[in-house]
């Protein structure tokens, strides 16, 4: 890309989102309350267009290969307060009021729900840390069974 | 993979990171004192493993396709005060004590400088608006030349 399409993607005010080879970008949200990063996913064009349009986060799954408003099967929708956009246009960060107990899958309000302990180089013997262990929710309560 | 191994990653404390095709996971680096998200960039094995030893950020570059000590030609290092990884072990975030003044190249303290406005399909008239639209530094004066 040249320089001057790099500084107007960088410094101008035209919406510009930057897909990969796979039509997607990266999307953080946190929670609004709480400032702490709820979780990361990707967006499509289409994903992205209906977030903006409709202030509720919609997401691509990768696994599934699908379009996927967040809550449609555990009902925990995200209120998007927020949206902003990074340099290059391939990263948005959204400000999320999160319905129901939590974001992640796996029942806690956060995807990262581990941490790493810092301060010697990672081998064998590196074990994670619980920062929050227990279940917000129940996801076999919550998630319907999809194919 | 196996249910028992998903489960494995999900719900273990086995250190597991699970890189790209590329090699690569996302990381997103909030700052600790507001926690506002300051960039979402990337870690191949290498700069994990240094970031985890060192409690410093180390990131890959994809455009310069080269191990990248944050700070190194700026001298806004970033201290991680917390390491987390997400449930699927793909995406970790970084709580840190951000340097200088800034961590975006283009001198804002973060890459997240632009609002995308919602409640209406983005179209061509779609406009950002400046969250943030005063350098905290120079660019010029901050980084040296490279090629």
């Amino acid at each position: 890309m040249s320089t001057s399409a790099t500084n107007d993607r960088e410094e101008g005010l035209a919406f510009q989102p930057k897909f990969d080879a796979s039509g997607l970008l990266t999307c953080v949200a946190t929670d609004a309350a709480s400032g702490d990063v709820l979780m990361v996913a990707h967006m499509n064009a289409e994903a992205l267009a209906r977030t903006i349009e409709t202030g509720e986060a919609w997401y691509y799954s990768r696994s599934r290969r699908a379009l996927w408003r967040k809550g449609e099967s555990s009902g925990h929708v995200q209120r998007v307060l927020e949206l902003r956009i990074d340099c290059d246009q391939d990263a948005v960060w959204i400000k999320v009021e999160q319905a129901g107990a939590g974001a992640c899958h796996t029942g806690r309000r956060s995807c990262f729900y581990r941490a790493v302990p810092l301060g010697r180089a990672p081998d064998a013997s590196l074990t994670l840390g619980f920062v929050e262990a227990e279940r917000a929710f129940d996801p076999a309560k919550v998630y319907r069974k999809t194919d």
